[in-house]
C-alpha cells in the first residue's frame, strides 16, 4: 500500500488497529484466567468485553471510509503479547505475576492509547468529525482501562506482592 | 528467572526495558534519516542522545542493586520497531510518510512511558527511591519526546500531510 494521501494513511493506522484489538480478544482470556484474584479477572473479563465492541467501533468506521474491514498483521501489538505470553508462563509467587500482569497489560493500553490518539488527528484533518467521535469513545475506554488496572496494582496486588520481599516483611511486622 | 519476589519483578522488568533502550538506539539513526524535515530529523537526533543516557542510567540502577546489566530480549519494542522499519520501507508522499513515522515513534514514547512507570510503582514499594529517582529522569524524557513529536506533527507535518488529500487541498484554494 503505497502512502500518497492523509486518507491512505488513516486507513493504514486503522487496519494496525484492528489487527490489534483482533489479537487482544484473543489474549484477554488467558490473562483472565491467570489472574489470581476476583477483582483483577473482572477487570481482564470486563475489558475483554469492550474490546469486542471497539472492533465492532472500527467496523463502522471502514465502513464510513467506504473501506473494508480488514487488519494488517500488527507486529507491535504481537510482540506485546508475546510478552504478557512469557509472564504467564512464568513460575513464582501468584501475586508477583499478577503485578507483572498488570504491567503488561497496561503497556498494551498505552499502545492502544496512542494509536487511537494519531488516528484521531489524522480524521481531525480529513475534517471525518463522525470517526474522531468513534475513535474517541475507543480511546477514552482505553484510558478507563490503564487507569483501572493502575488502581488494582495500587490498592491490592502491589502491597501484596511486596510482602515477598524479606525487606518489606520484617517492616510489616 | 523464577518471580518469587517484587524484587525480581522489578530486576524482570529493568531488563526488558534496557533490551528496548539498546534496540532503540539502533532504530532512531534510521528514522533520522528518512526524516524530510530538519526539524524531525534533530528531534530523532536528540532522542537518540538521550536514549544512549538512559541507557547508562540503567546501568546504574543495575549497579545499585548489585546485578550485572544485562537485557532480556524485549519483544514488545521488537515489533513496534519493525512497524516502524515497515514504514520505512514505504513508498508515496514524504509528508504523509512523516506523519506515519511520528505516528510510529509516538508509540514507541508510549511503551517506555508505561514501562518505566511500572518499574518506578516497584521500586517504589521496594523503598528505593535513590532508582526511583533515576528512573523518573528517563520517564520525565520520554515524556517530553512525545510531547514534541506531537507538537512537530500539529505544527507542520500533518498539515503538510493533509494537503495530499483532495477534498483539504480543494478547502486551502
Amino acid at each position: 500500500m503505497s502512502l500518497e494521501t492523509m486518507q491512505d494513511l488513516l486507513i493504514h493506522q486503522l487496519r494496525d488497529i484492528y489487527s490489534a484489538e483482533q489479537m487482544l480478544t484473543k489474549a484477554l482470556p488467558k490473562l483472565k484466567d491467570k489472574a489470581s484474584t476476583d477483582e483483577l479477572a473482572a477487570a481482564f473479563g470486563d475489558h475483554l468485553a469492550e474490546t469486542q465492541n471497539q472492533v465492532a467501533r472500527l467496523d463502522q468506521v471502514f465502513e464510513l471510509l467506504g473501506e473494508r474491514s480488514s487488519g494488517v498483521k500488527c507486529r507491535a501489538m504481537e510482540g506485546l503479547i508475546a510478552e504478557a505470553d512469557e509472564l504467564l508462563d512464568e513460575d513464582g509467587n501468584e501475586a508477583v505475576i499478577d503485578a507483572g500482569i498488570i504491567a503488561a497489560a497496561q503497556r498494551v493500553e498505552h499502545y492502544e492509547i496512542s494509536a487511537y490518539g494519531s488516528a484521531k488527528a489524522f480524521a481531525t484533518l480529513l475534517g471525518r468529525s463522525d470517526i474522531v467521535k468513534l475513535l474517541n469513545e475507543s480511546q477514552q475506554e482505553e484510558t478507563a482501562a490503564d487507569k483501572k488496572l493502575s488502581l488494582i496494582a495500587t490498592a491490592e496486588v502491589n502491597a501484596r506482592a511486596a510482602g515477598t520481599d524479606p525487606s518489606m516483611a520484617a517492616k510489616a511486622m
